[in-house]
């Protein structure tokens, strides 16, 4: 499994994703699921990607090697064309491998996330199913989320606001990830980190942290060790003392 | 859906359940999903009900009809031999009825929690799959979920230890179920607990929280702003001031 998610604030776009994918239990290994297109000056795009590896990694080379010649993503003048355009990449490349064992069928379905800038259009981020369709977020749901997405959706929906500061965004997906990946095997370190400031059409700063990067150890320790705190915390029942 | 959780303890047990019940959209009610089987003295036992309304309704009837003239609830010399015919009596009930329509099936399946305690035995639980199998707790393991168990899973794998006090563990509960409700429509309250004090062999204690029962309301109230105090605590990146 994966899990990845990106939230949309005036301030900008924050991205973030693990790096564990697993083909059975005998094959756990990491790899990259961020990939970004940037064309500085007129436009950035970052790219999350979940589901079966071989058509994810199809979708992301593909692109790529459009991107290195122009292409689709250098070329639509609306994100969400950007967005059409890798929904049907992945239809594409779904439909071209079958399982050959009907009884027995390996699921090719793959989910993106696509969110970026173009040119003078406002920051948005799309959510991009197998199917080619995809969907946006709101001022209500400022956050998309693919993969392994439930046990660290709590404090996504208590934290995450449109008016929330990039710096804000990027801590509360760390905590998110680090409790996905304490509750679910199939997510792990490291954790890739992109933050994309609204306007710049510059490179998004990006961050790797490794289970024992300084700040991001950091960061769980607090976390973990005020969890504890604050439910110690907690009002008692009647009946306690 | 629904969330029921239980926690095993080497105090006692904690059973925690709440009550919203759909079947599809326009069907939304409010069950009880929690059943007491209590023999003073002799054998105390908890059940909760994931699944189909149906077949769990159907299947705790037929063991409240059972209890009351005896029956295996109140006959077996084990727990594990009383979750064994709650897997039965499951199984029964889902193969008695079938789906008309083979291209658009409904899920007649049905999981259970039953723990509890019989004569001197050790207090313990089970998690009874719809095939009619089942796992017990372990020291590593010492809580059980159904339903809809991801969004409530992080803070049980924080806390839950097998030396917790009860009432922290229902602390715990209430806090999990709360992050559930907060994040999945299909979980929402009443929320029953039922706190069963090891060796007692006697009724357990039994609460039900509604949304704003005073209680149950201080600890969201606690719980949500001290997370939101613990988020703003974190440690800023580097190029933060």
């Amino acid at each position: 499994m994966t899990y990845c998610l990106a939230a949309s604030l005036r301030a900008g776009l924050v991205f973030a994703a693990d790096t564990r994918t697993n083909a059975g239990l005998d094959h756990v290994n990491s790899f990259r699921k961020m990939h970004s297109f940037v064309w500085e000056g007129d436009r950035v795009m970052v790219l999350l990607s979940a589901g079966n590896l071989a058509t994810t990694q199809a979708v992301v080379t593909h692109l790529q090697r459009e991107a290195e010649e122009g292409g689709p993503l250098r070329e639509v003048a609306h994100l969400s064309d950007a967005a059409e355009h890798v929904g049907q990449v992945s239809l594409q490349v779904q439909q071209r491998y079958h399982s050959a064992d009907s009884a027995n069928p390996v699921s090719l379905e793959a989910t993106f996330i696509l969110g970026g800038q173009v040119g003078d259009e406002a920051p948005s981020a799309f959510l991009i199913y197998p199917q080619g369709n995809f969907i946006t977020c709101s001022e209500e749901q400022p956050f998309l989320q693919i993969g392994e997405t439930k046990y660290g959706k709590p404090i996504l929906d208590r934290i995450i606001e449109p008016g929330l500061s990039l710096e804000d965004a990027a801590r509360c997906a760390l905590v998110s990830i680090d409790s996905t990946m304490r509750s679910n095997l199939s997510v792990g370190p490291p954790v890739d980190l992109a933050i994309y400031r609204a306007g710049t059409l510059e490179a998004p700063r990006t961050l790797r942290y490794k289970h024992n990067s300084p700040y991001f150890a950091s960061v769980r320790k607090h976390w973990s060790e005020g969890l504890r705190r604050l439910f110690d915390d907690l009002p008692r029942f009647d009946w306690e003392s």
